[in-house]
């Protein structure tokens, strides 16, 4: 196996000068306990939650997968460079060469691996658009585990291309609600075509988790151990920059959950946190959702229903419904506390872009570089491509480097609204974000 | 840039015992001569149609856009391997790396190129399910030619997804037939809700071409210009085995017009040419489309309408109407003239499946790789897993080599009539081909 895949995951816990204050129990509001996870996650993966080792070493086995398309290439935008006329250097870490497309694999992988090596036989997940599912879809077919995927309703129906992936991989699909949970069942009987949403898919692939042993259930974003196990981005960006002989002054991701933005920013964060360096961080969300720039720090459900633990966020409020942007990724109403606590104590910066001036970029890019990014991923686009003129206007010699978090290969339709139909932007949704807000538990 | 992009590529006109037999002229009937083709092509591409110099320098401009992409990854599909429990190694040349993710580009690039050192301002082409036209439109955007694209109109209304692709690349795509051309006129007259066909498409493009002095005409496949510049798989391939400690006993690639298949095995064609080695050679084509294995080799015209050259291949008639198979890519009646020649030769074996076998063996290939075949390639994995499979029988370390031509994710449907609708498979269509073979003109 090639050496140049990282032998470890960082944990930017070991060097932030604050931790993240504890998750709370969803009823009780005491601060967890391993054992209020234990029904829910491995136990590798719940000590992972709240480790301070600064560095968790990767396991073989997922070292070995890791390697049908680790590491993913750093590339430098020479042509973007040239045609936005910028003595900025752009680079992209590709995350888009993974079989399913996206960054979504380096934790579902490591997740699938942690529940084997436990006994576990079944995994259960929500998916939206189905990049989250087809990445675990992809583990458990590797691994020998099944994989259920509560898949809301009204992209079951609409979008079949990530369905029909996850099927491929031998994952069952349900349409969320379903017949199949109390939770699901609750929803039918109030409204039978009800188009479902996230948090009550969510709702029903934990119900399932906490009733059978040999089933848990696994999360694609927000959560430490998801930041630490996708940090093998930055540790491989880390050492590619370092062969390019360049260091990023700014480093851009986007977030939705926060993971790809953690797995790219947090090694280099450290690097600062440790040496004293002076690279900026910027996150990058939809101005449709701006729980950064908008939203408030504060304890927060991670789902609609009230059945995960309360963590400390940037939160609009768990019941708060975004406007139907076409970066569905990018649609959740909270953030990793990781993240959270490092806008609040300076270290990261964020910003909210409207789609219409992503989908713009987006165009730049594919015209220069080729590659079809995912809505989710324009946003990161828009904000290398501000960093890059800004730098020209300042006549500064600036290293930009941003994640590629997924091509746009399934998500074409997004761009046929942009292209050929007219594409709303969404401003801020205020009266919402007040309304979801007065809706979040005072804690 | 990386040195590991070939300086080169290959030609096996150099190396073949003997050359294949002129192109006609459509009317005359008279061996072709350069100017016949200057209208369409440009003289570089029209000097390397006829050359018989090994190797053909590959220009700067034209690495420096491979390397977005290239060198594409060689990768051992160890975890196929051991699902099969066969002594084998299986080897397969990536390249779905491409940005629009397969191996249409290392030539698109090319052509573009040429054309644009000899003045050309305008391309146009025809495309089916839209992977040739997305490369011709990238590659245009990156050198700055216009590219006008006429897409079968049922490809066009019924698979958006690669159409708006070529129109992110700032490409125009008509529907064809259209009002544009003469030849789009009549056919509309005749039919105004006539679906279209390659053979009309191909129509309109070239009938654009020879109508304007600054419109050149590209075509994706077939010619020996176009195997040239698919070369560098194979180049690319042949360091990479050796850097792997292995040569391979068999290459295998699936062929519609023949071009992926030429730019794999052609390189080590040569090598068995020239130093006696074993090598067997496997050219997969559909059953419901089998020139080589059924059809007859002969003079024949490449498009329906007659306005092409002739040239000697294996040949299912240019009037032949294959059975609607998933894979676009290879429901072409014709074959490369050098895989033809090969093929007569007994260099090259001929192969042909049903569908239905290939997507079994793609849904083996990504539970146990990751990545989605293209309906084409899948083809080039039933044939991978029979020789891996033979080879476990036999009880033979065999060394398989085979060209993954293209990723799947802009063809889950064809993946949903496979998992969820029930998928036809298709037998000889010996009626329609009887049919076809008697149009073919007695050359």
């Amino acid at each position: 196996m090639s050496k140049r895949i990282p032998e470890r995951w960082y944990n930017l816990m070991a060097d932030l000068p604050e931790l993240p204050p504890p998750g709370l129990h969803p009823v009780t509001h005491e601060p967890l306990t391993p054992d209020d996870l234990a029904a829910l996650f491995p136990m590798s993966c719940i000590e992972q939650e709240v480790s301070t080792e600064r560095y968790i070493p990767i396991p073989e086995e997922v070292r070995e997968i890791y390697a049908l398309w680790r590491p993913t290439p750093l590339r430098r935008a020479l042509r973007l460079e040239k045609m936005l006329d910028t003595p900025a250097r752009i680079y992209y870490k590709y995350e888009g060469a993974s079989p399913v497309g996206s960054h979504k694999p380096n934790t579902a992988v490591a997740q699938a691996y942690y529940n084997k090596v436990e006994g576990i036989t079944q995994l259960t997940t929500e998916t939206g658009a189905g990049q989250w599912g087809s990445a675990l879809a992809m583990a458990g077919a590797f691994l020998g585990i099944d994989v259920r995927v509560y898949m809301v309703r009204v992209s079951y129906e609409q979008k079949p291309y990530r369905r029909v992936l996850m099927q491929s991989f031998g994952a069952e699909v349900t349409p969320s609600p379903s017949p199949d949970t109390k939770a699901g069942r609750a929803i039918l009987a109030a409204d039978p075509d009800s188009p479902g949403s996230l948090g009550i898919a969510i709702s029903e692939a934990v119900e399932l988790a906490m009733e059978d042993p040999q089933t848990k259930y696994s999360l694609g974003s927000v959560l430490n151990h998801v930041l630490i196990q996708q940090s093998v981005i930055g540790e491989e960006a880390l050492e590619q920059m370092k062969a390019a002989g360049a260091y990023p002054d700014v480093v851009i991701g986007c977030i939705g959950g926060g993971s790809n933005f953690g797995g790219i920013a947090f090694p280099f964060l450290g690097e600062r946190l440790r040496e004293g360096r002076k690279t900026r961080f910027v996150a990058v969300e939809p101005t449709a959702c701006p729980k950064v720039t908008k939203g408030k720090y504060t304890y927060d459900y991670g789902d609609t229903a009230k059945l995960t633990p309360l963590v400390k966020m940037h939160t609009l409020g768990h019941t708060f419904v975004p406007p139907g942007i076409h970066a569905g990724g990018l649609r959740y109403h909270g953030m990793a506390p990781l993240v959270s606590l490092g806008n609040e104590l300076g270290l990261i910066e964020a910003r909210a872009y409207g789609q219409l001036g992503c989908f713009e970029a987006a165009i730049q890019f594919v015209r220069a570089e080729g590659i079809i990014p995912a809505p989710e991923t324009s946003h990161a686009v828009r904000a290398a491509i501000d960093e890059a003129l800004d730098a020209k206007e300042k006549g500064e010699e600036r290293v930009i480097l941003f994640n590629f978090s997924g091509h746009g290969f399934m998500d074409m339709t997004a761009y046929q609204s942009y292209l050929e139909d007219g594409l709303e932007d969404y401003e801020y949704p205020r009266t919402r974000v007040e309304e979801a807000l007065a809706q979040v538990p005072q804690i």
